[in-house]
């Protein structure tokens, strides 16, 4: 587990997409979002308080963050120097970036000298057996999708959020890069040798008390060429007793492939056809359209039509949350 | 690719089963299995020439090929100097085992020195892109299976070596290590990175002439669930046209784990339903039963009346041939 509170560092990012992952730290886990660290051409603002290293490390920061991507995911060289500044006074150091961190031989020497963490989240930090396809106690949601980049990781987040608020104990369970920083811990579960995916998955959700939840952050999508391994993999290893298919209505083929995209029930169908393997018990509790490119009243309709026709719970969990979900979930 | 003929190293192998990758070279690859250089205590004998260095190179032969499986797959220390030695000689060196060759300091130091060639075929030795989902030219079947180890490899070269006899333009596409140094080339597909499954399976089987087929080995089952990620890639990544389900008759669990086996049935409507998203025209062309535990009679009672349930020509390979299952694939 990645130590917090963080503070996050922005380098020269260009716009406030560049530094979506801390946007992410910020929206999920204010508390750990201790101050931002900006270069003075940096343009993105995550509305927390500017720091340097001494004023975080004095504010109790852990942890230096890279909360932004770079171009080609590379760490840039002129952040080398910064990167060792902040181990020197006693941080810790987190990335997403393609780049190892270690591959650079200042920060690996300052690393091994003062013994400070480098955790590069792209790659998995420890070896994992195969999946044994045993039941565990404890339950597990998995948000599943049409396709790639649909609202996943969110869902997975917002659905945490509520069930918290609804004083359940969940927590949420992270398998992409992003996802990791935000929880502080996690499986790149792309990374991983595809012999062992779905037992990296199930590492990630081990045994847990009759009324914990792991909520479960899904990657890519059966119906994607690409990466059904992965998907599959997961959901092997996640073995969940419920699932969110996630969807973004105005997709007309797969993400960089030429694929037609399933239907909603299509894959509700072929989660439970394949989960079942592992979990005799797997259902569809509800589904989470991303209706951003759509007007409310449109969204509206859509999601009250997408409802009446499979009978469960539909929701934009940015615009109208994830309640109706969460209740659905209140009657396991 | 790996450098043929071979000369086929046994060490000291305990007895046939520990030579079995060996023997496949043998029984498959006979052109190329040159020779064979055991120590006096070995216990396994391949039925061809024995050899040592010098006479195998005066022979020929391009690389040494650890043909023997060792206790954990570990390369034993005494092994090294023979290794070195067969390098001083000219030759490259082949290894299936876990333990990476070049891990060993004599034998980097020695492959650096005469530029001579280290294959560890369990690590993949090349990187890959996502898989595309395109369609390309050729034709291509794959081996699928109810079970992890029921005869996937043995039906694919099986199918390779009858279709070459009836005139067909086939190749043997190997996916695991035994396969691989069979056939002197192809991708340990569950060494790869999860990310990368489909387009290692897609890079394996490229484009090709209308009437070539590759026949690709496949892994694990879409019903383990250990392995079924890899499975699912693969799948996606070969797109096959059609496809031969393997299946051990007398297994009561899957390999390994307490899930119930699928049917054959199961399997084929899975394969086809998931292979459908990249190749809308697969379908089944056989079934392939390991019918060693059963007496013949038993044998051929089971396999008629699996053909009669299934409307499919169904064998063993081992004990009648493949000859049905190419009729049908001749047709295509």
């Amino acid at each position: 587990m990645i130590a917090t509170p963080y503070l996050i560092f922005l380098g020269d990012a260009k716009d406030a997409l560049a530094a979506k992952t801390g946007q992410g730290i910020v929206d999920w886990r204010p508390d750990w979002a201790l101050g931002q660290l900006r270069f003075p051409e940096c343009r993105a603002d995550l509305g927390i308080a500017d720091m340097n290293i001494a004023e975080a490390v004095a504010a109790g920061a852990k942890t230096l963050v890279i909360g932004t991507v770079s171009p080609g995911g590379v760490l840039p060289e002129s952040w080398s120097e910064l990167i060792c500044e902040a181990m020197s006074a006693g941080l810790d150091i987190a990335s997403g970036l393609h780049t190892p961190l270690a591959s650079i031989a200042s920060i690996r020497a300052t690393s091994t000298r003062l013994d400070r963490k480098l955790f590069d989240v792209r790659l998995p930090q420890q070896s994992f057996t195969v999946g044994s396809g045993e039941r565990r106690t404890g339950k597990r949601l998995l948000t599943v999708g049409t396709d790639c980049s649909v609202g996943k990781k969110y869902t997975a987040l917002a659905l945490e959020k509520a069930m918290l608020e609804h004083g359940m104990n969940a927590d949420f369970r992270a398998t992409g890069q992003t996802g990791i920083l935000i929880a502080g811990g996690g499986i790149a579960i792309d990374a991983v040798v595809a012999d062992f995916i779905s037992g990296a998955a199930e590492w990630l959700t081990p045994a847990a008390a009759d009324d914990h939840w792991d909520v479960v952050e899904g990657q890519g999508s059966l119906f994607h060429p690409s990466f059904a391994g992965v998907t599959l993999g997961l959901l092997h290893g996640a073995a969940p007793d419920a699932f969110v298919v996630c969807h973004e209505p105005t997709r007309t083929s797969m993400r960089n492939v030429d694929t037609a995209l399933p239907t909603i029930s299509q894959v509700i169908e072929m989660t439970c056809a394949l989960g079942a393997l592992v979990n005799p018990d797997i259902r569809c509790v509800g589904v989470a359209i991303n209706t951003q490119q759509l007007s409310e009243d449109r969204a509206l309709t859509l999601l009250a039509e997408t409802a009446a026709d499979l009978y469960l719970p539909v929701t934009d969990p940015v615009r109208f949350g994830v309640d109706n979900i969460v209740s659905e979930l209140l009657q396991f």
